[in-house]
């Protein structure tokens, strides 16, 4: 479990979950964006694997376990209002489903 | 008005918002977290410079207005899946409130 020191610095949306912003250590690429409930947190302080909930399937998603694209997690932070996470990783292999190294690669344009 | 070709590419939320990482031109520190409704989107892309939804305040937040800490906007991506955007700025002074350089200064510890 969560401990409390670190729960009660964050502030969660309805459904229980912040969003977790994914870097890359070294290179400082922005991969993707993912969400965390307190025991995906919990899961990914304790493992060092990054751990999010999917908000599609409903359940813990352990990056990296079917695909093999693991992020080993270098540090965890918290935003100055507790709403968001900033995690620095090391990524292995792909970061986005499509194949790509990360998830931005359509630029909008006005 | 978002153009159509822009609008049907975004998955929003149910309040209509879209989460959008800012990150540091040049630095490629990850500097904050804000929200984007279509409106604040097409202010960002037609303007140049950072506009947002203030959840807080009901409001559009153009970065800086009060502050003078402008975020001018080099590009603005959309992730694989729709539902999260990436901007490169230009910022002036500090991202944060709290006068600190970006949001995420809070280490987090298991």
């Amino acid at each position: 479990m969560l401990p409390d020191e670190v729960a009660r610095q964050l502030k969660r949306n309805a459904d229980g979950l912040i969003p977790a912003i994914v870097q890359e250590n070294g290179t400082g690429e922005v991969l993707m964006l993912a969400w965390m409930n307190d025991e995906a947190l919990h899961r990914t302080l304790t493992t060092g694997r990054a751990t999010y909930w999917s908000r599609s399937r409903g359940e813990f998603w352990v990056k990296g376990e079917t695909s093999g694209h693991h992020q080993h997690v270098r540090s965890v932070k918290v935003d100055c209002d507790g709403d968001t996470l900033l995690l620095t990783v090391d990524q292995t292999g792909a970061a986005c489903h499509t194949g790509a190294h990360n998830c931005f690669f359509t630029e909008l344009t006005k």
